[in-house]
């Protein structure tokens, strides 16, 4: 009887190991929404248009935000800490009189540094926030996102270098 | 004896206060170089392109910076306090492969609220300063700056709003 008791127990443990380290795992492996970007340095700047290899993608305006973590990074040339985030924030480019402006919010793109967390993407998670809202529209980050930041290997996969 | 001494003295203390309010008024009347501006809230961006009608003054891409005195009141719709500073950041938009990309910084303009200072501009005092030096080269700003923002009279002489 006790030995049945004790497997019993033990099974028990196991089982509800199991789930923690599933559910763990589940809740941490994801991009957070980076709240409150719009007030982090405003890196640099650029306007993707019709012709572009990229145009498909990321035609528009694009503003890049880095968080402090990846901004002291980025300056010092030293590799990013995990807690470094870069946010793509990419507009519509609106042509208005010989001028252009921004437009409507198509993506907030986001690159989180973890490096337990996002082993097989270079240490870093990519998401994308459809428009202004908290919708995930990254589903394969590997292709979608990895597959061109792999190139920057010798720039932690940074694209972005600051301007002054 | 004592007569003389007492209007030399009173002649001093005439002339030191002169000096003293002379100097002040060359001092404070002239608008600081907006130091750290590259980390304040980044408020919207444009390119001014060949066509536009400020192409020739203003020609490029630019972006509007808010310290954080400044970046409450254009949130709020209230007035500017004293102490607000705007830049306008203008950095050469340069043609790449369907792309515009920045190049090197024209200007940094900048506006900062003080309304007892600058009555005869709206309250807000006009500078720019060339490329990435501290060199002045706004002369007469009435003329340079406030004959347009002089239009935006309902918002308080500024142009931007915020783009969230």
């Amino acid at each position: 009887m006790k030995k049945i008791i004790l497997i019993l127990l033990v099974c028990i443990f196991i089982f509800v190991l199991l789930i923690s380290l599933l559910t763990a795992g589940q809740k941490t492996a994801i991009v957070q929404y980076p709240e409150g970007y719009r007030n982090w340095t405003h890196i640099k700047s650029m306007v993707i248009q019709k012709g572009h290899p990229l145009y498909e993608s990321f035609g528009g305006i694009h503003h890049i935000y880095a968080n402090k973590t990846a901004l002291k990074a980025l300056k010092s040339g030293k590799p990013y800490p995990d807690g470094s985030v870069f946010v793509f924030d990419l507009l519509e480019a609106k042509s208005e009189n010989n001028a252009i402006v921004e437009g409507s919010r198509k993506v907030v793109g986001v690159m989180q540094k973890d490096s337990k967390k996002f082993l097989n993407t270079g240490g870093w998670g990519f998401e994308g926030f459809n428009g202004d809202t908290k919708e995930r529209v990254v589903f394969d980050p590997k292709d979608a996102c990895f597959s061109c930041h792999e190139a920057q290997k010798q720039t932690d996969y940074v694209f972005s270098s600051y301007r002054k």
